[in-house]
């Protein structure tokens, strides 16, 4: 296999990989605006440190590489601070009606 | 069912999907280490903004929602840039080989 052929043959499997991943962060998004809505029916405060750090924690204890830990939290951090600001746009949504 | 057995239904399934953000990043940073390897021997550079976009542009272009494709934008560009770092720690160290 020539080392063209074979970058495309790895990326093609990137670009696969790109679509499961839009995939399950968008299902993700909408677990979390639901997650959301029920906090907002209860009264209690969206942002959950304890609940991040137990998730973070649980995510790096079987991270099986080759991202190393750290960038792992980072990358879920994000995607946390992501989820957290869409409930809060909801939240601002649902005042201003 | 109650407001607190229904969040933890909801967690429980964030939790799943946490499981399989972590092993599809993790796959894709391994194919990333590859490309990183075989872009090392073509002794082309590793930072490709052309297909960066192209893989930002087709990830929007079926972005699903809830996420906006900024906030989707931005996630996929710290993934990219993770993949990035890694691929550029590999060709360090094999410097120092």
């Amino acid at each position: 296999m020539s080392m063209s052929e074979e970058l495309k043959q790895l990326r093609a499997q990137v670009d696969e990989i790109n679509v499961e991943l839009l995939n399950l962060l968008s299902r993700r998004a909408e677990l979390t605006k639901q997650i959301g809505d029920v906090k907002t029916a209860q009264g209690v405060n969206k942002f959950d440190p304890v609940r991040e750090r137990d998730m973070l924690d649980t995510i790096v204890s079987s991270n099986p590489g080759p991202f190393d830990n750290d960038t792992m939290r980072h990358l879920f951090k994000q995607i946390f601070k992501a989820s957290l600001d869409l409930q809060q746009q909801d939240h601002q949504k649902a005042l201003l009606v």
